[in-house]
């Protein structure tokens, strides 16, 4: 099943998409958020009932627009040559502001501070029922969907000291969707994730190569902050974003961003440049 | 004039503090930030009303218990025979999330997992009606009040990686309180910090030693994100915290830790160990 948040004729509302239709909930549950908290209530009759939007009148927003915490790991992916023996220790976590997050669809806004705004396509990973100090047994239990996460990134405030924080929580930076996906209608994986600028291949890799895993993950954030409904965690990317090629490049007014992930489909940004 | 939030029978209240008495508000908006979002209406005639509940019989929750994001600068303060041209370029940020705070009076948590639960005493500034691109110029205009913050930091999972956010975001290590003083209400400055643990000095130091002082962090914050009614920005802490001292001293069970800043007062909390 797939959810989508979005918004028409200015008021925010979320749904049930099947095809190119939706099913507004908005008189259902506030938000999508809402509606995982209380447990998907009734969910099993509600995804029968007739669409009554067609997805192309509607803005689509972030898919969740409003998460309490937004967890990114940075990189962590083997490349297809790494002696996986030489993993770091521990993942690399920052956190992204929900002030920052564009739906699919929405432009990457490239700030007037910086010539250097850079993508990174990652799976988003939105939890269910959440907890603290849960197990990497039981940690996939707390994954309610998936979606697809463009980790914007303004290079040169991201290096203006050793934390990552600035650059990446520029507003229009951090774009999410286009849809989730609920945990059992997912593939078995593993999952191929790939990022293209203007049509050209920049990133591949699958998820088989995530140095750590989802449940590691989860387990791990779950040690210092309890997961709660509708958190996200983003879970890193692989080499081949423009800071990693020779010469560098970024991304420029109208370049295009799609990313694709099995079983999800695609998330797609334009650029604009902040008047 | 103070503002505090609280805990009183189980339910959630803020309002203003007289002496050794409450006017709870709780009537009037929904939670402090609320009110600092609408302006602080109607608050001079509010102001006199009598009060109707004595301090001693809440709990004081953290200051604004549910900002939208809480900005924090690491060290920021020159050292008495600092070189002050070798400053940094630029300051140090990272973010703390609102499930890791707590109030004045409530146990700092040292968590299960480590046994380096670390103390920084801070000045917290809180922004009124903020928004983006503010001007350092301007950027008082931005302050509504001033609180303490304690930065609780877990001084071994801050160092898993190079980004801190794990160390930083423990539940129960973020003590923000007692109370709110509005902007209006603050002397002139610059302001004394001191941190007492077990009633033994750890930290002194006074806001004229800042190295990115309020005006600054407000404007380069605001050129990534927008700043928010009741957002929080904790401007760093000066030497003499646990991991600076030799040999390194860590917080433990029982540990009493205050901070007095001139003008608000003081914040103590003492420690438990996580079960």
């Amino acid at each position: 099943m797939k959810f989508v948040s979005f918004e028409k004729n200015g008021q925010s509302s979320w749904g049930i998409l099947r095809e190119d239709e939706i099913l507004d909930l908005g008189m259902v549950a506030e938000n999508l958020k809402s509606f995982i908290a209380a447990g998907f209530p009734d969910v099993d009759r509600l995804k029968n009932l007739s669409t009554n939007i067609s997805l192309d009148s509607v803005t689509l927003a972030p898919v969740i627009p409003n998460p309490s915490k937004i967890v990114m790991a940075a990189l962590n992916y083997f490349e297809a040559d790494s002696d996986r023996s030489k993993a770091p220790e521990y993942p690399v976590l920052f956190l992204r502001l929900a002030e920052s997050q564009i739906g699919h669809g929405a432009p990457l806004i490239r700030p007037s501070s910086s010539e250097k705004l850079d993508y990174e396509g990652e799976l988003a990973v939105i939890i269910g029922q959440g907890g603290r100090h849960i197990s990497q047994a039981r940690a996939m239990e707390s994954v309610c969907g998936y979606s697809i996460y463009n980790d914007g990134s303004v290079r040169d405030w991201q290096r203006h000291s050793h934390q990552f924080t600035p650059g990446k929580n520029f507003v229009g930076t951090g774009a999410f969707g286009p849809w989730m996906v609920s945990a059992d209608a997912m593939p078995e994986g593993p999952l191929s994730l790939v990022t293209r600028v203007n049509g050209i291949e920049k990133q591949r890799t699958d998820t088989s190569r995530m140095i750590f895993d989802i449940p590691y993950l989860i387990s791990y954030i779950s040690t210092f902050t309890p997961l709660e409904p509708g958190d996200v965690i983003v879970t890193g990317t692989c080499t081949g974003f423009g800071a990693t090629r020779r010469p560098q490049e970024f991304l420029s007014a109208g370049d295009l961003v799609e990313i694709d992930i099995d079983g999800i489909g695609t998330l797609s940004n334009s650029v604009s440049v902040e008047e």
